[in-house]
């Protein structure tokens, strides 16, 4: 695994057991879970020892197969019968993550197209279907990474925020796909990784699997990007992104719409690294998108030896912003770059 | 103190014990000590218990006077040299402060000045030079925070960064000055306080001394500046500084310059609050001021239970960053409001 982008979830031993980084010991354990039960791999995804939407996803497809893989019904209908329970049984681990649900919707597609086949055939075609979701995924990421790097130069300091990373997808990541592509051919990046409070996906997530694949990274906190960029250091910021609206507005971790503002103030492009299945033609601008605030504790007390805050204090904690559309100098997808005006570039991609 | 600005370094028991706010434990706990003997305020000082440039100085001047007052020399000539031991020691015990030699250097050319009095009187003028600095500094605050008052409006939801508040002063603090004043007479801001990374000032002291004196204060984390200034929250930033050079450019706590980027974005006044004392028109601009950095630890693993990135990663983590004079709206003093062109303005008030 040395100097590569991360693999975080596989399938090994001739396809019976999916093997798991656990997120939640990062970044001072390196251990991969070797599941091969549903009720581990429902574990793994409650537990969030598995995160990334595309990376929830994948693990639920595999969990779908291998959950239906023990069953011993002798008939397709008999097996039908316990898939679902599989699936409605995986489906609890984490009820507000779409992904799992978009997969484990794709997987009873699959296996309804297969009905009157042998329970092994059909067994062996939700293992493809699996498999085909993680391929998919990965293939999206290279994609995204050869058009981002066609935007960067040998050498160049790279700022990103938060974590769209290999951890979070099949391969690559999003925003670091082009990184890692990078790597491969022997294109180098200086990159800045925002430690990305509160949650410091940055720090534990970022870092960590830039640092594990050999890339040179530098931790800085949130508050040290416009230093970094009055400094010279940053030739582009790449960033990840939850959604984008059909004006080109983006919504990503709390934190982007201020790198996005300072990078123009320095006169260094921004750019949005947004698989397909993010952008939101229905949703007409930013405005639209509804921003979640999270829980006080987060930033009083969360990874703490005590509370660094006063108790009873008011905390505004949001989890994401929305980034205006004229602040952003490209919106990378799998389909081709985007550039303003987004209305238009974005449609053209669908 | 419920509903006022705390102070953080006073003199009591009939000028014989020194109160100091034990800064080490905030917020989780408001514990004055009382210090009657040279060593407890050198430790005080030495553990950061009095923390602030101006508070340092404060205190040095009182230990100063309490260390020469346990003297038992008969004569004037004796006690100067008791005095200049007290000052030696003192001087020991944060020896990068500045403010600390600026406070006992005043102190011995008072002593000098009382020059054939009796060890009685000299011991008073002593008292009274430190109460001289003590006063002269709240002052100062207070005058500043008249001047930044006359800036805001009665409700206004006010930004800021780090902690330049009552507790770093004789009273009243520089950026929290208008809060206070303010809030005395019956007008009342909504402050949103940057947590300030990686040393936690805002989260530790400064959300601890507003909501301490009855003030609305909530608490965010410095990548949110952005997302409240553009909800429209903030009709104002306040900060503190380190050092104004002469063209205006200021050095302040890390962060400060990225804050000044996002207010001129959405078109928020940005207040730098300076005492003379910080100004330095010897220094020409911001390019001349020397960026302090600082040890990898306290942004990977500092306040944490256990590390928040990975072991050996790379950290890149200055002190103070240098905000431009072109995004500083007015700069606040004791002697006025100085506006740009600062080279101009700010000169005048010498």
């Amino acid at each position: 695994m040395e100097n590569q982008a991360i693999q975080s979830v596989i399938l090994d031993d001739e396809n019976s057991t999916l093997v798991i980084l656990d997120q939640t010991l990062l970044p001072n354990e390196k251990i991969f879970l070797r599941l091969t039960s549903q009720n581990q791999i429902w574990e793994a995804i409650y537990s969030l020892r598995v995160r990334g939407a595309p990376a929830i996803g994948i693990a639920a497809g595999y969990g779908a197969y291998l959950g239906t893989k023990e069953s011993k019904a002798e008939t397709y209908d008999e097996l039908y019968e316990d898939f679902k329970k599989v699936k409605e049984y995986l489906a609890s681990s984490r009820p507000t993550a779409v992904n799992l649900f978009w997969a484990l919707d794709r997987m009873e597609t699959r296996i309804l197209k297969e009905k009157g086949k042998t329970p092994v055939e059909v067994k062996n075609a939700l293992k493809d279907e699996a498999e085909t979701i993680r391929e998919e995924d990965a293939k999206v990421c290279e994609t995204i990474g050869e058009y981002a790097l066609s935007l960067l130069k040998d050498g160049m300091g790279i700022l990103t925020h938060c974590n769209a990373g290999a951890i979070a997808t099949a391969k690559y990541g999003t925003a670091l796909a082009p990184i890692y592509l990078g790597k491969e051919r022997g294109v180098n990046f200086k990159v800045y990784a925002d430690e990305t409070r509160p949650l410091l996906q940055g720090a534990r997530l970022t870092a960590w699997e830039l640092k594990e694949a050999g890339v040179d990274v530098a931790l800085i906190c949130d508050n040290m990007a416009s230093i970094v960029m009055k400094e010279g250091k940053i030739g582009a910021v790449l960033v990840g992104c939850d959604r984008v609206a059909a004006n080109g507005d983006t919504a990503n971790k709390i934190g982007t719409s201020g790198v996005a503002i300072l990078a123009k103030h320095y006169g260094i492009p921004f750019y949005v690294c947004a698989p397909l299945s993010t952008i939101d033609l229905k949703c007409a601008h930013g405005d639209d998108i509804h921003i979640e605030l999270r829980p006080d504790e987060e930033v009083t007390s969360k990874w703490y030896e005590k509370p660094m805050a006063p108790q009873g204090v008011k905390v505004y904690n949001p989890c994401f912003d929305v980034t205006d559309n004229k602040l952003i100098s490209a919106i990378i997808t799998e389909k081709g770059i985007a550039y303003p005006p987004y209305n238009e570039s974005l449609s053209k991609l669908f």
